[in-house]
């Protein structure tokens, strides 16, 4: 995809004053100020808490985040599917968390020649099976984390006594090392209200708990107990039951965390992360089409949001696959070329569209960061 | 994207009988049996129509449908954007019509250098200013249409009135030649009933003929008048305006179509295209977790739907980003590691998530084919 003309020339813009507003769109743009303001900010929260930062890399599926998290502190990231985790490894991350159970013969084959070619590979199971087959593919040492299901009911095992029956059979596996526990509430993250998802996972967490105590009483050695989102780092913190830290949105943000987590210290990030789009046909009365659609955006969350003041109070909807329809301002004439930037509804699918990400510095475009996951859900 | 461990795999396995268990899911598939089927019926319905048929690439962005369309009659192919063309361009396709307007210098470069490398190569405008960038832009002669909004007012001329400025902007610029018109009701393809549907595209039919009307009488000589989808080609057959079709969804199919088309001609086509996806969790007593999902469908439209027969009455729901929960069927196991086949709610923005289409016959993987133009919306 890297010699498509638009990419071609937006290389040449690179370092021009300006240049932001001629970077082809549909895009994704990331605003570094704004950005680099986020990776500080959790990075700081990480540390005071004593907590260990492994962001996660299905919200930006680039090496480029990866590498500037790590440079603000984190200890590697989390990749959920092994295709994530081989795209980020090929692009030179080292230290790399599967945050999913994998299953099958073929998957588990990747996912030993992953640990076998990366300075530290996890991986989670949540079913003896899937530690037998991952012990069967080892070439070497492989760290597994058990995965609890903390009550969404995604995976992870479903009680104690089946935690401990794949601690078993973890330790069956001469090449599986058992070194911790997983447990992640994707159902606390956008509850509405500190104090209502402080108690969601203070149950959670009370849950996780009792499942730790029966795994140290059947032997094991609880090193990592890893968890927690861009919504719950707060109620984490203050649980003190997770030794590391799991958010993905936080350096990005979008409407639906930005609803949820409002006058809230998990919501105090920028948005930097905006769809911008182009005018592309303005003959309607009463509204005119930009050039994003169903393919620019994920439609999962809520509608994207126009960020650009003189849209402000202009609705969007989509308008098929390639275009939005966007509401004409009162009073304000609109021109075909004219910019809108919008905020995503929901960020992870979203940018899991993009090829790439422009990174701009006030109105410059600096570096144009490939997305190399992208689409690596396998 | 093309170094993925997952796909060197999956080269592997071709040609082997039993492959299409093993491809790595999720993942796109297309059965062609099925899919030859829908090409041959669509090529006989045009012929007979006297219609000519240039299939819209935006529902599967891969040069191998657009090839096997054209050996099946097609005299071309549509592309919703320009990256779209270029990438269908770059893959050989040689006969392209660009059926949105494009805004900007940059974008009428990108056109012009498109229409100086293809044999054949067309593209719509909707304003004056939109005519005159590609006649300022051109190298040499530049194939045009005058866009009609048919009532959907998403892109077009407005009125008659307009459509005519529009042609003598064209007609001013010595390198554009004006070649006919385009009306695309997208909002008559889904309308339910086959009765209910011929009476909205007879409605706008009259409308673009009293467009087609004032344009000769300003002067203009229209060759082509394209337009329509899979939905609406029973009705546009029957009015006899347009002289080209555009459909885009009948090689594969989806539940939207299925749904609104049932019990009529247009919706005889069978679901080629289906993805496929494994379990991957069944810890949880009343579902299983499978690995297809937000960014494994598009969610604008009805929800996936189970076509393994196992599951045919098991509802399926999106679990974030990267899984889908599905009902376990009454009284039967479900294991690690089974797969399932999914109907998609809609075709087009989902194949946007796939790199690849993987060909099958039968039970066998017989071909890769790249997704040259997905994500190609700039």
């Amino acid at each position: 995809m890297n010699d498509r003309p638009h990419l071609a020339y937006a290389r040449s813009l690179i370092g021009q004053p300006g240049s932001r507003a001629l970077i082809p769109t549909p895009a994704a743009v990331l605003d570094l100020d704004a950005f680099e303001a986020n990776l500080a900010r959790m990075a700081a929260r990480a540390k005071s808490a004593g907590l260990a930062l492994r962001p996660h890399s299905k919200s930006h599926k680039s090496s480029a985040i990866a590498r500037r998290q790590m440079e603000a502190g984190a200890i590697g990231v989390c990749c959920a599917k092994l295709a994530e985790a081989e795209a980020m490894a090929a692009a030179g991350i080292g230290a790399i968390l599967v945050t999913s159970p994998i299953a099958g013969a073929a998957k588990a084959e990747r996912a030993a020649a992953l640990a076998a070619g990366l300075a530290d590979f996890r991986i989670v199971v949540d079913h003896p099976d899937g530690a037998a087959e991952l012990g069967a593919a080892a070439q070497g040492p492989i760290q597994v984390l058990i995965d609890v299901d903390g009550g969404m009911g995604r995976t992870g095992v479903h009680d104690a006594a089946q935690a401990v029956a794949v601690f078993r059979a973890i330790a069956a596996q001469p090449n599986l090392k058992f070194i911790g526990v997983q447990c992640y509430g994707g159902h606390w993250q956008h509850i509405a209200g500190a104090n209502a998802r402080a108690a969601a996972v203070a149950d959670g967490m009370a849950y996780l708990s009792s499942v730790l105590t029966a795994l140290r009483q059947a032997g094991a050695e609880i090193g990592v107990v890893t968890g927690g989102g861009t919504g719950s780092f707060a109620a984490d913190a203050a649980q003190g039951v997770l030794s590391e830290v799991q958010p993905g949105s936080y350096p990005f943000m979008d409407r639906d965390y930005r609803e949820a987590l409002q006058n809230d210290p998990d919501g105090a990030f920028e948005q930097s992360l905006v769809i911008a789009t182009t005018v592309i046909s303005a003959n309607h009365p009463d509204w005119v089409t930009v050039d994003g659609g169903l393919k620019a955006f994920s439609t999962d969350g809520p509608l994207p949001v126009a960020l650009t003041p003189k849209f402000a109070e202009s609705a969007y909807r989509y308008f098929g696959d390639e275009h939005g329809r966007l509401a004409r301002p009162q009073g304000e004439a609109v021109a075909r070329g004219e910019r809108v930037d919008f905020a995503p509804g929901h960020i992870d699918p979203t940018l899991d569209r993009y090829d790439v990400m422009y990174f701009v510095r006030g109105d410059t475009l600096v570096e144009i960061a490939p997305l190399e996951a992208r689409g690596a859900s396998q």
